[in-house]
This record gives C-alpha cells, sequence and structure tokens, in this order.
C-alpha cells in the first residue's frame, strides 16, 4: 500500500456542499420508500413476510445450473452485447412469436435489459421531452413516478375503480376503468401511456374490451403505449391474457415488458426484455446502452436455458397450478375470517381489505408510519400483533388520491406452501381486532 | 396459447412516429459507436481482438465458485438492497479502508452499482441540472459523454497533451495537463469535474502533483469530482496510484469509482461501487434505485468473495505481475517494428503512434470508416492487412479536437499470453507498409 495522505479533512462547511439535482424533488425521490419502512429489518425477527414481491424459494435447478455452465466458459464472464445475448434473443424469439402472432427480428425488435425496471427507464429516457405526459392507472407500480419524473416526463393518473360496495367476492374484474376518464386526461402533451396486465398491486388482468378501448385512444391521439406485463406467465382461472401490441395495428406503438424474475423466481437476476418495432428499440438501445452498456452475462444465459426448456418442461403450467395453490390457501384464510379481498386473476398479489381493523389510535406507531395513510398504520399493527408484513396500498396512488388505497394491504403469495399455511394460521389471529 | 389476434398491422404511417426524445441528438447518442464498428463480427474471423478491453479468459476459479454457491442459495436469487448486499458492502469497506485511510459506513459511504458505468450514470443523475458543465480530460472514456448530456449537463473538455515529438520513448507520464486550461474552463456553471486514473485509453496515472492542483481547483469553485478508479488494481511500475479522495479536504467532494470487473477478469458481472460521504451516495442510491432498483445479487457475492480473499491470495500481485507481462509483450513488439507508442503505467490498454502506417487512400474501406478520422482507416486497415483489430482513438476526443487522436490506435493487452504472442509476430506485418 503506498503512503496516502491519512484522509483527515478540515469539518465540511454544510453550506457549502454541492446541490443534487432538482429532479430528485419530484417524484418522491427523496421519500422514504415503503420497502424500507416495511423492511424485514425494522418488524419482529419472526414476522412472516409477505411485504415485497420475492420468493422464498430458488429458481429451479435446471436454470442455475445454466448460470453454472456458464460461469464456467469464458465468454459469458464478459460483456454481452447491449442487445443482450444471441442466445437469449433467439430464445425470447422462439417462445414470444407465436404469443405475439407474428414473427420478431432479434437485431431490431428485441432488447435485453437490466431488469424490467431498467428496461421501463431506458424507454422513458428514449422517447420523453421535458413535459411530456404519462398517463398511469392508479393504483400503480411505484417505480413509474420517479422514472417518468427523472426523465423530465409528468405523471397523469387515471383511476382504477375499487369494487362497487355492493358485490359480495369481488375479483380483480371488478377493478374498472372509465374510458371517457382516460380521454379526458389527454392534453396536447400526452406521449405515452402506460397498462400493466396482469396488474401489480391488484392482480387485474385487463380484458380485451378495455384493451381495445385503450388502443383506440392511443391509435387516435398518437400515444406511445408501454405495457408491463412482466406476470404474464402468471394468469389465473383459464383468464385469457390479452396482449395489447396483438391488437390490430398496436404492434406499432406498443413496447412489452417482459422479466426473467417473475418468470423464473429469481428478482435479483436483474434480467429483462422488451419486444417492440424497430423504431421504439433503436431510440430505447441507445439509452440503455448509456445507462448501464450492457447486462450482466451468466444469467442472461441462464435465462436463455430457461425458456428454450419451459415449454417442454411444461413449466409455467406447472408453475400457475403452483401459484394457485398458493394463491387459495390466502383466500382462505380471509374467506374464515369473513374479511374482504380482491381475487386476483393474475400477477402474485392479494388485496386485503383492511377498513375493519381495528387498531388503537395511540398504538406505539414508529414516525414513519405517522403522517401516512391508514393503511400505514393498519399494515405496521397487523405486523406487530399478527406477524405477518404486508404493503400498504397507498403508496401506489399519488398523494391526492392516497385515500383511495388506504382501504387495502398488499399480499405477496410468492412464499413456498408452508408458510403461507402458517401465515394462514396467524391470521385467524386477526379476528378479534376487526370491527364487525 | 389464447386465441390471439394474429398481430397484422397496417402499414405504418412513417410521417406518424412516435419522436424519440431529443436527448438522443446529443452526445452522439445515436452514432454507430467504435465498438459496433470494430465489432468481431464484421472482421475477418480470424483477426485477433485486440479491440475491445474484455478478457479472453475467465476471473478464478475461487471466485466464480462463490457465484455458484450463491446460486444454490434461496437470498441471492432474489432482490438485493438498493444499496448492494451487505456481505459485498462489508467486503469493500474492509478492503478500502486502509487505501483510504479512513473508516468507511457501509450504511451511507459505499453503493454497489450494476456495473460502474451504471454508478457514473447515476451521479450524474443524482447532480446534474440542465445546463451544468462537467469538465473532462480529452481523451475521455466514450460513455462520459452521453451520460453527462442524457442528464442534461454539457461536457467540456481539457486535453490531455500528447508526449512532446522529441521524447524518444514516451510514457504515460508525458500526456500532460495544464492547469491554466482546467481553470479557464471554468464558467459559473461547472459543477463538476471527471478524473480518470489509471487513464482509458492512455494509462496514464496522475501523479500527486497533478491531483492535488486538481483539487484545489476543485476546492476554489466547490466541484463534485468524479474519480473513475476502475483500474486502480492495475498500476505497473511501482507507480504510486493516488486516489484524489484522500488528499486534504477532498474526501468531502470525490466521489471514487470501482469495478468488480475489471478487478476479477468479469466485465460481464456488471457490478460496481461508488465510495463518497453520505451526502453524494444519498441523492446516488435515489437515482440508481429508480434506475435498476438493485444490482444482481449472485455476482454481488461473488465480487463480495474476491474482496474477502484477495488480500491473503495476494490475487492483485499476481495479477499485476501477470498484465505487466501481458504489456511487455506488446511493447516489444512494437520495439522491433521501431514504432512509437506510450508506454502505459496503469490500465491494460496501450496507445500505438499509427502516423507512419501506409495505406492506400483507395482501400475497399466500408462506409462506416469512411468520412471517420484517419485513425478508423488505418485500425480498420491494420484488421484486414495484419490480422489484428484495435480502437482509433479519436473517438475519444470531441469532433473539434479529434484530429489529436487520429494519431493513435489503442490495443488492448488483457488477453492471455499466447493471443498476446501471436498478436506479435502479426504485428511484424506491419513493416511493410511502413513511411520510413
Amino acid at each position: 500500500m503506498s503512503s496516502l495522505s491519512n484522509g483527515t479533512s478540515k469539518p465540511l462547511d454544510r453550506s457549502n456542499l454541492i446541490p443534487f439535482s432538482s429532479r430528485l424533488r419530484e417524484g418522491r425521490a427523496l421519500a422514504q420508500d415503503v420497502w424500507s419502512i416495511f423492511n424485514v429489518a425494522n418488524l419482529p425477527a419472526d414476522c412472516i413476510n409477505l411485504g415485497q414481491g420475492y420468493m422464498n424459494f430458488s429458481p429451479p435447478k435446471w436454470i442455475t445450473e445454466a448460470a453454472t455452465e456458464a460461469l464456467n466458459t469464458v465468454a459469458p464472464n464478459h460483456y454481452s452485447h447491449p442487445r443482450g445475448r444471441i442466445r437469449l434473443r433467439d430464445a425470447l424469439k422462439t417462445f414470444y412469436e407465436p404469443l405475439f402472432g407474428r414473427s420478431l427480428d432479434v437485431e431490431s425488435e428485441i432488447l435485453v435489459t437490466s431488469g424490467a425496471n431498467e428496461g421501463q427507464y431506458s424507454v422513458f429516457t428514449a422517447f420523453l421531452e421535458q413535459g411530456d405526459e404519462v398517463i398511469m392507472f392508479e393504483p400503480f407500480f411505484d417505480q413509474y413516478l420517479p422514472s417518468v419524473t427523472f426523465n423530465g416526463g409528468k405523471p397523469v393518473y387515471v383511476p382504477l375503480h375499487p369494487p362497487a360496495a355492493h358485490i359480495e367476492n369481488p375479483t380483480s374484474d371488478d377493478w374498472t376503468i372509465n374510458i371517457d376518464e382516460i380521454r379526458s386526461a389527454i392534453t396536447s402533451r400526452t406521449k405515452m401511456i402506460i397498462v400493466n396486465t396482469p396488474h401489480n398491486p391488484i392482480g387485474k388482468v385487463f380484458t380485451r374490451k378495455e384493451l381495445e378501448a385503450i388502443a383506440a385512444i392511443a391509435e387516435e391521439f398518437n400515444l406511445l403505449v408501454m405495457s408491463d406485463e412482466v406476470y404474464d406467465c402468471l394468469v389465473f382461472d383459464n383468464k385469457e391474457h390479452v396482449r395489447i401490441a396483438t391488437l390490430p395495428g398496436m404492434w406499432d406503438r406498443t413496447v412489452t415488458v417482459g422479466s426473467a424474475g417473475k418468470a423464473f423466481a429469481a428478482t435479483g437476476w436483474r434480467i429483462g426484455w422488451l419486444i417492440a418495432p424497430k423504431y421504439i428499440i433503436q431510440p430505447t438501445l441507445a439509452a440503455t446502452t448509456r445507462i448501464v452498456f450492457c447486462s450482466n452475462s451468466p444469467l442472461q444465459e441462464a435465462a436463455a436455458a430457461g425458456l428454450e426448456q419451459a415449454n417442454d418442461r411444461n413449466f409455467f403450467e406447472i408453475q400457475r397450478a403452483e401459484y394457485a395453490e398458493r394463491r387459495a390457501i390466502l383466500v382462505d384464510a380471509f374467506d374464515k375470517l369473513g374479511m374482504k379481498y380482491t381475487l386476483p386473476e393474475g400477477s402474485y398479489f392479494i388485496l386485503l381489505d383492511i377498513s375493519d381493523v381495528d387498531f388503537p389510535e395511540d398504538y406505539p406507531f414508529p414516525e414513519s408510519v405517522l403522517g401516512r395513510g391508514r393503511d400505514f398504520r393498519a399494515c405496521w399493527f397487523i405486523a406487530m400483533e399478527v406477524g405477518i408484513s404486508s404493503i400498504p396500498v397507498s403508496e401506489f396512488y399519488c398523494e391526492e388520491h392516497a385515500n383511495i388505497g388506504e382501504a387495502y394491504a398488499r399480499f405477496a403469495f410468492c412464499k413456498d406452501t408452508d408458510t403461507l399455511k402458517a401465515a394462514a394460521d396467524r391470521f385467524q389471529g386477526l379476528k378479534k381486532f376487526l370491527k364487525h
């Protein structure tokens, strides 16, 4: 080690700090995010974690073995092409061509990204002009908001209306959109609309009719459609998963987002992809090339192996059945409790109506949940008293509409059945805190 | 598979394309980059690739084994904390504390990023305001330019002056900076200065005196310093690698960038890190959390294993000796040819002066290299006639100063010795094309 200065510096003049960018003042960028507040580290050690949406099981062995094989070969330890490794792009082509009903060009219509998140960020970087408006349905996946504002865009919210009160056993299909509300949200600055199907956190799988109505508006106003379909392999009850890109005329204006993390129980691999026409992929490639240069190589090889073998192994069919069983465990627990919830037709989240959970207002809540929606306190209370963590749904709304989300807590069922059964037992402990 | 529309769309009205962002019109974002032009796919199949800087050997087995172990465990297949996995942050703390001569807080002073590239991008996102100026020395690592402009910044160039013509055997130390030129580049909008030591593509290791002069300017004008030190473990000839963050007063305004890819011969792992005071890390964390959410987990575990064991294994000392041997093979070949080059004191690049390479102007050059600097044609000619690919150095200059770079080709020596020896033999075939 060379003889360096000991690094002792004079005390920092705090008035002289280099200011951070004003873009961080928007889009909740510096707010303490819900994931940090409801992090396992802040909750009782034995709390069952149904909060953040990651699995407590591993990706299939035959896929991790492909990662190991890649690690034992020279090239997959080094840079990939910014478009993604050709093996993965070939596998995506073969897998998605029948689902899109068209041929896909691996050089210009498929782009591998560092997770679906970075893929979406790159689309915003590639297409948003300062002040461009992006329509998103509320509740929305919370990352959309700062990803849009960081790139100069302005989020515009259109509600997904909660199930009408009289509906006894609502499903995610009972969360509805109003096409007139979309139409009246359009201005001369509207550039893009985000569709998320299956939807996080509702689990809604948009119907063909809904997507056709959105498509008609996208065409009329020449909008780019970002269709976030990262839960496309988790659609239940034989519900049809319609891809908006496959509706007449829509290929030309749609970028579809996919995720290896969701598909293969590997949320930490950070491999996602975009499928779109060349004129959308090309600027997005220019963006992602500068943002990350390329995505990690070994796990691209593994994701390729997953897609190559999934159909022969009936992997997604089996996985769907497993998730349906997991969903059933929570649903049964809520039924037994007599609590209202939204039966999700897709994704691995379930919204529980927590309006009836009665907690003392003087409960020792931490600062971080005070001054937030009632759901923050309810989720905290459930974690402490019942031992199950969840995510308050007002986080998925803009401030103005946060009250809609306050009625719900989101529970993730991407956990093994033993964990979910243990949670189901614990849930019964909620009974004594219910108002009715 | 559900019955989908066949996806046939009406022909696209090209006048109706959704326009991409104007930010892509700056910073060469849509230009065909040098890496694509000199890609192996465009060159003769038997060309020896000394172009792009990645290794043709694997990371050490004891490190890839740690990746495999991570893949066989549940948690490291799932999301990491956006700050990075605690094992890696702990390993970075232990490894870097003696080098920085200070204690480092894993919660607020260390941030893991999806490669050094994404880390740097996040700093720009976190700190640049529209119109903020960023000083960079020319030649510069080409990604800086669009990474700055995408975030609204304006690059300002200060030259590294090539060795004076009379110097017989120049080293990277003979590339010099002129402090007055830095000073006169400062305006009221200057926000940041980028230092890259060891330097790509020159191999220059900035001296303590040079860094002190830069530091004085940074303090005087309250500038943020981004010190890109991704080649910090590749400094030769007992040259002292000084970290600008360790100079008096500089910790408070410096973010130091590191890379697992360079350190462990794993350029495709996309694991990098930033070390800086809390007030720099915090906004940068907010940026990276939205850009990528988190970095891939299994290879963070592997990078942690690398740092944990490197000192006990004398890994970097041995690796440095191996790279010195690789450098010697090219240097000997150039000496034998009688060609002038810059002996690099760091990094794994060597600049060859190609002014004397005489190629016919009517050589069948592809469109992609015509209309670019002379060095593009020279590098193409060398690849075709001698069978060794390299990177033309004018790419590392702004257009106005590209002529300085035209005198040089960059050869990477991060290749095994057999490959480099084969290249050394081939280089002698250049003799017949030399002017003198």
